[in-house]
């Protein structure tokens, strides 16, 4: 007989086994409920697109992490890497289709080769959030209030939305005369967490001046309160424009909705990446600062311009959902469930297997999810089998229950019975019992 | 300025509107709610796999339609084309972490690089189900309850699952002296729907003989019931044995359950495929049948040979979701819900934005869906949005009632209105008018 092969799978990719799946599937729902509670409707893109689209033209050379190949009719195609290039080109394309404002989520995979240490996957799950086609506070604020809604609906209630504004430390920027060194100077800001305020002014010091690194490090230190730290950002980018009145415009609104507690203004947060050009976002578990921000975004001006004359504004956002699933699971707030079935039917006489198929659909009919074990054995191992499975009701009916017309229950948990009941009674229990 | 990029999408790939995606996940949470009310649970694998592991030792000669490359590191590696590979791949490597049986379901996509005439695509959906590690006709029935009542799920309750016996078939085979051509005279009996009994024949002759052809079209005939046409298939097989007592189990089982009319024993039900054993089915939409079988599937006796010497046998089914959406669209069962949104608060002041937030905040704590307009224009245009996504109640709240601490709504269908209503006034009247 020909030798096996090696079951394996490739590295940075991840087999779910059911308890995983479950609490995946369960997360994503309660994020989904949110998203469409707020008005935000799915979409879904193609995993493969041209690489040209996703790249841009000659684009490439610096993407290392991208599965990138020749398809069989010889088209240059790319295996997606975020959410938002593909988001980009869906607009630019279907945009005689879309009502504006659109407000979209998209929960889907993505790949990128990326080095597997320090528990980076190569294929993950990212979840988007985008109001696009409307630049006004109102749509910075909404985006606000679903990241803070969202960790709410998992039930982590302690959570802080840090923002700033990428305009107002432009401007100052601009005011020190070294605004084309920005994307340098945001990329060394965005690690201040990571590698702390002194080698953040040495790395500033040495791509502009000790003198401006000190003034962009007194910048990003926030005030006592936000709106001190707003008074402050303003007077050190020369007083107010309309970026500090947008974020005036959304104060009040957090103080009208006494949300002070769940909102910060914190001037270190710029963001990575350069297409912000407005507001921008970070949230922090309380109880688990150190692993970084699970959701993540900000206002852009221009969404589709590599595709586009069209100007398509948008603010938004993206939940990193294999961290936050990992501080769920920290935190002692994830689900361990095994499977749904409330009642595992016993296989007790080889005759009756007709019968019992009818009973569990009785009780599925009436909303109890129900199976049936499908071979009569001893009746250790059908136990064994609902252990796995977390099941936590039996039925047992053997021969003499069948000629009466009736079934017993059996709690599993702690082997409690109910006997000689009809289909009726026991339904009724078991209603009861699970609370449905 | 530069150029634009052509937002295209790769032929056979498809962008998905709101409003196809709203019914995509529906019609997948049905599903989803009918596996689970079953025992089944999910699972999910990744989209790349080893070549090897999904095409086998130096496969891949006739499957041009994978999509196959090598990545960064140097390995051959695939995009999975369907979820069985891969499922038996995840039985073999995670073995000692599932308890057999193991009822899993897989909804996720799959890709093939297919000729794109006659409707295909070359991303598409697979959902699957299977039951693993145990051979008997209670699993055998559960599937067919399951393709049955996954349509009742979807509302088609006019569906027959024909089935048959692959184990029958093979025993004519055998008899006839002509089992090594088995794979072969499958495939032309698999295709009678389409090119017809004369055709089938023909092609039979050419493979064997005239005479044998004849032995083959007679066997394939249903008889007038399904239990006739089980003997008449016993009896040309040579007489009862253990697979046509299978049958006969699965027939008192699907009596006892008055099922009868919903599944019919028919012999030119054979799978184009190798790897079933055992009992066979198709699904076919009595209001529809020109589409051909919208969920097929079978009993194979070991599943994961290429990767273990466990035997693990099995039984299961997958639905074709594309197909079936068409066909539900075709039937008038489909949804073409636009959003979630319940409400939408009007953006009449700009000074009441905050305002605004806070009472849209109010309904969704109530379960009402509710979003704000973000930005104060024209009524016409308000109402436009709430149009595009069939929206049906507005809430109106300008500086008179935002004042007197009251509110309006209106029925967006048909223009009646209710004024002056206070915050609770408003969830109430909301809750019943959507009946929540």
């Amino acid at each position: 007989m020909a030798s096996t092969i090696e079951p394996r799978i490739l590295k940075g990719f991840r087999d779910f086994l059911p308890v995983k799946e479950i609490e995946r599937k369960r997360i994503i729902s309660l994020l989904e409920k949110n998203f469409k509670s707020f008005g935000f409707v799915p979409i879904d893109t193609p995993v493969l697109e041209y690489t040209e689209v996703l790249l841009g033209k000659g684009g490439g050379e610096t993407d290392k992490q991208v599965y990138r190949f020749e398809d069989n009719g010889g088209r240059d195609v790319s295996m997606r890497f975020d959410l938002t290039v593909p988001f980009a080109r869906y607009m630019a394309k279907n945009r005689s289709d879309l009502h504006l404002p659109f407000k979209r989520y998209h929960i889907n995979k993505v790949w990128r080769g990326e080095n597997t240490q320090r528990g980076r996957y190569r294929e993950f799950m990212q979840c988007d959030f985008d109001i696009v086609g409307i630049d006004t506070p109102s749509a910075d604020f909404e985006i606000l209030m679903m990241m803070r809604d969202s960790m709410k609906a998992l039930d982590v209630s302690n959570v802080t939305v840090h923002f700033s504004h990428r305009g107002i430390f432009n401007r100052l920027l601009g005011k020190l005369g070294i605004a084309e060194n920005s994307v340098e100077i945001l990329r060394i800001v965005d690690k201040l967490a990571k590698i702390g305020e002194e080698e953040v002014i040495r790395q500033l010091a040495e791509l502009t001046s000790k003198e401006n690194a000190m003034e962009i490090v007194e910048f990003i230190k926030p005030a006592a309160t936000s709106l001190e730290t707003l008074d402050k950002m303003e007077k050190a980018a020369g007083g107010a424009d309309e970026d500090t009145e947008r974020l005036r415009t959304i104060f009040g609104y957090i103080s009208e909705n006494d949300m002070e507690d769940s909102f910060k203004l914190d001037p270190s947060i710029t963001r990575g990446l350069d297409y912000y050009t407005g507001i921008v976002y970070e949230t922090f578990l309380d109880e688990l600062p150190g692993i970084g921000s699970v959701c993540s975004g900000g206002r852009y001006n221009n969404l589709a311009s590599l595709y586009t004359k069209e100007e398509l504004p948008g603010v938004g956002a993206s939940i990193g959902l294999d961290r936050l699933i990992a501080a769920l699971e920290e935190l002692g707030r994830s689900s361990d469930k095994k499977s749904f079935t409330d009642l595992l039917i016993l296989a007790m006489d080889d005759k009756l297997f007709g019968h019992y198929h009818k009973l569990s659909s009785a009780f599925r009919d009436a909303g109890i999810n129900c199976e049936v074990y499908h071979v009569k054995k001893k009746i250790n191992g059908q136990f064994k089998f609902a252990d796995a499975k977390s099941i936590p009701y039996a039925l047992i009916c053997g021969e003499e229950e069948y000629a009466k017309g009736l079934v017993n229950l059996k709690d599993l948990n702690n082997r409690e019975n109910w006997n000689d009941l009809n289909l009726d009674g026991a339904i009724g229990k078991l209603k009861a019992l699970l609370g449905k």
